[in-house]
């Protein structure tokens, strides 16, 4: 039985064109989105930001949570707090998307690919282990890449639609060789490693709520992380670094203008009541990917390693070696089907703008990256609607 | 008369504390953002957003617009169009909001501080004149600061409080100097110089529609242009410079996650529709300021200036020479009695972030930054309402 047959299978019979993934409006999202606009406040303070602020820091397990316009705004700012500079190499997976390296990018600083594993479509720790024991240095005391003698300032894991990296193995690499960790949480809002939520798994964490993410705030992110110096940085930050004053203009850093304005916060609020509910649907959807994929040829379902409890942002199919060539037959099928499907993204390393970047051993990467293909993964089509 | 009793009297009788500036919602904002969440499409894509490009760059008499999540994205994209690269020079008012240096900054070039003119609050076209002339030299075609060697590769003219710079002067020495031009017109969408809209007075302009902007939706901006491949580019670079595909995940440029959710387009092409009757607010108040200031000694109010046509977006008390040391008291005074108060910005060249970078000569800078007093400036204080 084919792939599309069985995906068509387990949705059902569903009019038009299934997207990858929809937001559902389903809580209080219009009367919190009017209230808003009837307060006045709909700009960059305002309740609803300081409310989006604390319940997205609570849904992570973090103590603190500062709002912005998108997640790569959120990468860049906790790149910043974590002491990143113009000039630093920051440690990225090459299998991620683009925002992850364009956020180190646009802080001055430089993205240096490492390789991804099986296991967790994240960063692999040994392969990071290896390649920091062939090219980093230490000098004064600050973890150098010898080739370039750049400050290997941070390494930022990316929990791949919505799956925990080994964030444990992660973390004695990134201890063992003094690099501060940011986590990209932007796929992975719900999911956990253990008991502990992706968003307070290193000191400071990046999350999206873009349109296609679990929850949306039409456009935003937010910057979490328990640490109240690095909170109260981020939101300076964000908000141009104006020193408070009655009155006057001062800003004592070079600053952003990343603030989520009111208007998303209050439809970031609604949307994150209903977490819990959009939890339990993806997680049945899934579960129906991966029955109608028992003992299919040459295709697997990407299920949650054990240990891990994922968000099934997107579910994954992940053909087999003698499938890769495949690949795209599989995504024109799917596609002219109606049943939107999508390759995970190009490495990075092999874009032309990224390719002079410095980078370590990829087989993993390249390997994966010609065998994934994504699939309809919106909660209503769960058929399990709250 | 003191200036609280002129400002006061002007004002009427309010309760409570009055803003510089406050939002105001009078048109079908409720509808439309309703039919936003309505129509599941809130993020990056939508209609809404398609009409407000097509009706703001129509606002500005330009071609084409293209709507980013705020003003400081919005000049960032704009530099780029024009092709400023990391390592240029940026030639930038020092009496301006953080963000025109920012912009700069961000994308890895070095603002260079010019002087304004007190005619029209923005830069000075013969003083920019003078010191290219002084530091300029044409190597290899490109026009270079001769002291760092660096191209200047734009200059960024910005309408003060929304009143229009001298920019056919400006665009003669630019010509001749073979700058390109951005225009900085965050804050003065409905503003005139003669019947030319400020927005379409350089090849490529940069609008703001943050809260406290004549028309808001939420936090925003855009770009805007007559020329269709710079519209294109902005575009591109505004949404992560991905390369359209069936499904491929390519970008050829390092790009920017900047694109305006619909939502907040929503709130704008709502917000559009209310700009004639604003802008028939905002100089109704301006009028009654001038009226309540004529005849005051040692302060006038900043009048627009003969062959243009202001918006107003803040009213701006401008103290005589003898009065400047006591600008903070007028500050003090007229904040104690809750009507808002705010002194221009800090001139950016003032600002430790900043004081390292190229500049010319800047008295009028240093004069006007110590003169001037911004006073409440809400549309709905015009005591004229729609």
């Amino acid at each position: 039985m084919d792939i599309t047959t069985r995906v068509r299978g387990l949705l059902g019979s569903r009019e038009g064109f299934v997207s990858l993934h929809e937001p559902e409006f389903l809580g209080e999202e219009e009367a919190l989105v009017l209230d808003c606009i009837r307060s006045g406040w709909v700009s960059s303070v305002g309740q609803y930001v300081d409310r989006f602020e604390v319940e997205i820091a609570a849904a992570c397990g973090a103590a603190h949570g500062v709002a912005v316009v998108n997640g790569t705004a959120a990468l860049e700012v906790a790149l910043r707090v974590v002491g990143v500079m113009p000039g630093d190499e920051v440690l990225v997976p090459s299998l991620t998307f683009i925002a992850t390296a364009n956020a180190t990018h646009h802080l001055g600083a430089v993205p240096h690919f490492v390789d991804a594993e099986s296991r967790t479509l994240g960063l692999d720790p040994a392969a990071l282990r290896a390649h920091l024991e062939r090219i980093s240095d230490c000098r004064d005391g600050v973890t150098v890449n010898a080739q370039t003698g750049r400050k290997l300032a941070a390494v930022v894991p990316m929990h791949v639609f919505g799956h925990p990296v080994d964030m444990d193995s992660l973390a004695d690499v990134a201890r063992d060789f003094d690099i501060p960790m940011v986590e990209d949480a932007a796929e992975s809002l719900g999911s956990r490693l253990g008991e502990r939520p992706c968003g307070s798994l290193a000191r400071v964490a990046a999350l999206s709520f873009n349109g296609n993410k679990i929850l949306t705030t039409g456009g935003g992110g937010a910057v979490v992380t328990d640490d109240p110096d690095m909170a109260k940085h981020a939101k300076h930050l964000s908000t141009t670094a104006k020193v408070p004053h009655k009155w006057a203009f001062h800003h004592n850093e070079i600053g952003y203008n990343y603030r989520m304005p009111n208007l998303n916060a209050a439809l970031g609020v609604a949307q994150l009541a209903q977490l819990g509910t959009r939890l339990v649907q993806k997680r049945a959807l899934a579960q129906r990917y991966i029955d109608a994929f028992t003992g299919a040829e040459g295709v697997a379902v990407f299920a949650e390693r054990r240990g891990t409890t994922a968000n099934y942002w997107l579910n994954t199919l992940v053909l087999s070696a003698n499938m890769a060539a495949g690949r795209d037959t599989v995504l024109e099928v799917l596609n002219g089907a109606g049943l939107m499907a999508r390759p995970i993204w190009e490495p990075l390393h092999t874009l032309p703008i990224y390719a002079r970047c410095p980078r370590a051993d990829l087989p993993v990467t390249a390997d994966l990256a010609a065998r994934i293909v994504n699939v309809p993964s919106s909660a209503k089509l769960s058929g399990n609607q709250a």
